[in-house]
């Protein structure tokens, strides 16, 4: 993908952010990597949302050098970083506060499987990460951020989990493209509000059984997916 | 009803859908059934609502052979094929993942009749289907979900109770027509959100009278009815 | 007011309640009442509020003899009758399912007076009705549902509480106007609102003091009135 | 700034609360304070928003004097008197009865502090004040509201807190500006959001622990801030 492609792509999963009201003010951030160039491009900090253009959009490597633009990147660029570098295949990160799956961080609480709307996306619950340390806190908090969730993520893989919550804090969502993890953090508000709706309906509401939650998927997940038109 | 005609009903009431508020993405889907030439039309699988055309939909005969179309049906459609040969009558289908009807169902409750809202449309609760066997799930799940609703309306009028709750997934709403089906479906969600509130406030609320339940049903639908204009 | 203006005003108040969000399909319905020719002009029953004109709506008198129109009155004419014949300088009523006080009467709750915001508009709780009898119910029920609105407000002076929630159905509101009483029906919807997440924030939510409530009652009604411009 | 501009910044101020969902009809109120000539502009009482006009809004001085402006101003003009006399650098005040922070307050529950969000703007809860007494609601009501506010503040910087609970009321904001101020007020309630959803997730949830509360109010303020732009 060229770069100016790539900015394009960036800006728009910005903007499905507002359209889709998982955003208010400059909350949110959403970042794109081609790692063929292993440039990261991404949204600068605190920048209202109708003010961004293609090249307001602030251009960095893996280390956080910026190569492109004049604006400093967003505050969480660290945190993308630490994901792009610990997860191959993923070439987006979306960062919201969206009500639903951020009230589920800051209640401590991973999102349960308790329907198959879930299994259409996730293989099991939402993760969410341990408390961070004051040490991870007061220095390099942003990156430590990535680190805590990608200990949490020992063990599972985060193409099949494509998404976490981070505690007392909010989810941060990721895919093979930026329009992917987009796609994904409406996805999670949408999974985290209905779960919300259960739960306080029924506070001892179970998770799906291990062969619905697979059922569904794998309807739409792998080689045997039959959800969708063919590709 | 020419099978044109049939194909804006079902493309209506598919659109319908997303302007209610009911489906994101490309969740949910809305079928309608012509009894006089056997054929059913319906969503095609996984397509955007905003892409879809009256000859985009899929025509197919109540054993699933697709008659007309390019496009994948609905991964459902064995479901509603199940439910047009099971209720007589029955000559629309909707599938939603609405979100209070879907967390009702998430938490493996049935709808009960908190109030008038309720007894204009359904004449006692909404009911909720039984958990399905692994078997079930493994082989033949879409047909299967149909059956498991089948067998949970035995002694029940599928015409005077046109909806159900899938446990663990979500609402089926059917009627004469696929705009009925798609009616039910928000009316569905709407009383399903009024009982949301009911329960939150009160976990205890009681059902209404069957006295008041069967005035408001009767009010409305039967012979004695007298809400709206003599048609 | 000429019966003409009257029309106007009753149809642009139920076009405000589907602007306000208080009413989907054909549910609700308003009225106004001319005391000087004895005229009610209501909205006719089931039909869609996008194709009400001035000219469709129905004018009775207070026995709800049908003066003028051809469609049928609302089912709850008879309510609005007697309301009106109860309640001396009531000039409008209005009939809605809105989600939030309709939870309430569907719990069989009064909605305490739990903030200033509905003590603005009403100087204590918002009463519910005590249950109907299966008589009550089975003949003359709208007429019956006005009466045990009336009987439930002995001892209140209904333009001081302009709304009841009829418990297991939803709120009627009035007013001195159609228009007020529409007004009265979307502060009803608000209240309701804050009451409920009041009381699912803390269970045990104390109503306000006396001295408070009366504070803010009077702030908004009667000769000390100081809210608003002098009219 | 010229008396102009600060009319202009009051009148988009107060119409910012109608855009984000804030108040309905004539609900809530904003004014500015200009403090090297000592005007204050605010709203007139009960005005509906949509007749707002720069001209319409009323100017005072510290002791309510009007000085221009042929309408009432807010019957809550004292409480921002109050503020402005007391809160040294505080320039704008806002006072709204949006849902969420409404509902804490008639709770009478301070907001914690659950997470990141809450932590990006206030260094703590946001406090609520104690019951007035019977006098002070009787006499001076108003007045005696900013009293309260400012008893509660003891020990509190208003900068560092641009925010408080009435009691069984409604928030109040304030800030250097009212543009500020009414940017506190959508956050006031988007925190006020996620914390009702958090805690009825989670009646036991945690606030944030100091060490990540203070991490996130550093990003955004004070000499070490590093979020946004460098301005």
């Amino acid at each position: 993908m060229s770069r100016h492609a790539l900015r394009e792509e960036v800006l728009e999963a910005n903007l499905e952010l507002v359209r889709r009201g998982l955003v208010v003010f400059t909350f949110g951030n959403a970042s794109g990597y081609d790692p063929e160039s292993g440039k990261v491009v991404i949204k600068p900090s605190g920048v209202p949302y109708e003010q961004l253009t293609p090249e307001s959009l602030v251009v960095t490597d893996l280390d956080g050098k910026i190569l492109e633009g004049s604006l400093r990147p967003s505050s969480d660029l660290p945190t993308h970083l630490a994901l792009y570098r610990a997860f191959p295949g993923v070439q987006g990160v979306v960062h919201t506060h969206s009500r639903y799956a951020t009230a589920w961080a800051q209640a401590g609480v991973e999102i349960p499987c308790l329907g198959t709307t879930h299994a259409d996306y996730f293989c099991g619950p939402i993760p969410i990460t341990p408390a961070m340390s004051a040490e991870e806190i007061q220095s390099g908090y942003e990156w430590n951020t990535g680190q805590v969730i990608i200990r949490r993520f020992g063990g599972i893989d985060p193409l099949l989990t494509p998404a976490v919550l981070v505690a007392g804090h909010a989810p941060f969502c990721w895919g093979a493209s930026v329009t992917d993890a987009a796609h994904t953090a409406v996805v999670v508000e949408e999974i985290a509000h209905m779960a919300y709706l259960t739960v306080t309906i029924r506070a001892d509401a179970e998770s799906l059984s291990d062969t619905l939650r697979d059922k569904h998927f794998l309807r739409k997940h792998g080689s045997s997916a039959y959800y969708g038109q063919k590709s």
